[in-house]
């Protein structure tokens, strides 16, 4: 069982993963997957992964078997277990939880090698809808605080799998970022009875030399603070908290404006590694109602997707003082990815 | 003129170093150094760096030329910029300051190929009494708040030169980092009256299980909550909250219990890529006495050295939660690590 332990001088969680525990010169290191395995999640290869959760078969037929267009199965070294009930303690100053929690991958597509934005959009589309279908089922689950959808693209981007595929993880605590963004916009709301993210939103859409996509329902944006290179953020242009409750119209636009943007990524970088994420809210469900989150996070919060081209490395400056240099000012890059030429 | 821009979503600022800049595929990659190109950190090439800011010549001689045997320079490519009063302004939403500060590194050696570690003792203590020395020199500038010491070793922990080094950066606000580790530290000593690592210290030597090296005046050990495989932190015995007030004999002690760790780590793994920092105190003279930071700083803060190989990549998971997975146990790790036969 997996088992996560808290940082008493950081507050921060780390998952201690011990099934995926190695000697020390055996320890997964920046290199190349071996050439030649069958892959798990290529189509015709679905007994080699676990089970599957879920997937999107419009032909319908069995699970588990060729068909599929989009595919959800349990990850097979799982960071975290369902398993269990939650169990907290004390270890003299540190605390300790076991390892409850959910790990699922969304495999994105059938065909071994393309880039998720090469994918048709209704592609796009169903990938997201799976998104949401997932972090609906999950909520259900009351011992999971958070879950937070990734994507790595890349082997310098952590991806272990060449084939293009998502990942969740549900958690049972709210990961010290999203807390540190909650925060943050509660106090703005309180301060101001307005999104922070919306402000963020109503500034850049004013002055224009940072917006990369501006489309009907979501803007694409590289940020003012730039941790990275042509980082790109994703909102939707109408006020909303939960990723969960997107609807159908949404879906449509927003995987047409990440389309647009992972190609823009893609053909100005030279296809680099890249990871992406989801910004939502907390399980409502696993968290009473009357705690200080609650009270205005339909106000204040707004989900949000941040992708990061993985180009330089970070390194000690960088770890020891959660600063980061970065070489592009924003404005550049909004502009190289704005005269990006899609046919 | 580089500039500091504050987000205020995760209240982290960024130093956008357009100098650095180059066109979106000319952008620093994971990859090797040009070989065969001459290295400015190399004893004879002392033209190739900019002016030295100071040497360790046992046998006097002028500066930039031969007969060193310790080097700090300029950064080549500085972050921050020494130059100039700090200017801060809002930017809507945003904040934004100049790029004030300072950027400098340490040439640990005149040989090119040689690892930290594997330097006599007392190279590493004259590297130590360097540290000192320009953090005691830089301090005395009340522009810069926080003096970052950190080393990058090996491509993927992010150093551009192979020549053992080690970089300072003074930043004009204390790192985020920092002010949460200031933070925990304030907080337990206001509840307990004691030091948050003295009490972490005092239950690993009880413990002994993630213990690796108990040196007379130091100790090195692997965090109860360890982000990354490996990770080892080394601390003073003593309560101690200023790195730049070290002794002579506290450096003495430190470069053969820090020679002795990344001895066992460049063993036990292979000699991997890898980062160090030096946690401590912000810049006293920087600030005013009678805010929060400093009523306990004495008391409550303690100066430390993270130092992190660099095995896996970190990916989407670890971006986006602040959460890390780490596949091995710290008990596991400081077992390997004490089981490395030096000579």
């Amino acid at each position: 069982m997996p088992e996560l332990r808290h940082d008493p001088i950081q507050k921060r969680w780390v998952i201690i993963a011990s099934e995926r525990r190695a000697p020390p010169t055996k320890l997964p290191r920046h290199r190349e997957a071996p050439a030649g395995a069958p892959c798990p999640f290529c189509e015709g290869n679905e007994a080699m992964t676990p089970p599957e959760i879920m997937a999107v078969r419009p032909d319908g037929g069995p699970a588990n078997r060729p068909g599929w267009l989009v595919r959800v199965v349990p990850n097979k070294f799982p960071a975290l277990r369902v398993e269990g009930e939650l169990e907290r303690k004390a270890v003299g100053v540190h605390d300790r939880m076991n390892g409850v929690g959910a790990h699922e991958v969304i495999i994105e597509t059938t065909r071994h090698d393309v880039h998720l934005g090469d994918l048709p959009v209704e592609q796009i589309e169903r990938i997201i809808w799976t998104y949401r279908e997932r972090l609906v089922d999950l909520a259900r689950d009351r011992r999971l605080k958070y879950m937070l959808v990734f994507k790595n693209d890349g082997l310098v981007a952590g991806a272990s799998m060449q084939h293009s595929h998502t990942q969740i993880i549900a958690t049972p605590v709210t990961p010290l970022t999203v807390a540190g963004e909650l925060q943050s916009a509660k106090e703005h709301y309180h301060l101001k009875e307005r999104c922070l993210f919306c402000d963020i939103l109503a500034q850049e859409l004013d002055s224009g030399e940072r917006i990369v996509v501006s489309g009907e329902r979501f803007v694409a944006l590289t940020p003012y603070a730039s941790r990275f290179p042509f980082e790109i953020f994703i909102a939707p242009r109408r006020h909303h908290h939960s990723f969960a409750e997107i609807d159908d119209d949404a879906i449509r636009h927003l995987a047409r404006t990440l389309k647009d943007v992972l190609l823009r990524i893609k053909r100005c970088l030279n296809d680099p590694a890249f990871n992406f994420i989801i910004h939502t809210i907390p399980n409502i469900k696993a968290t009473p109602k009357r705690t200080a989150y609650w009270d205005t996070i339909e106000f204040d919060f707004h989900w949000h997707i941040e992708i990061m081209p993985r180009l330089a490395s970070v390194a000690g400056f960088e770890w020891g003082s959660g600063f980061y240099i970065n070489p592009t000012p924003p404005e550049e890059a909004a502009r190289y990815l704005r005269d990006v030429r899609l046919e």
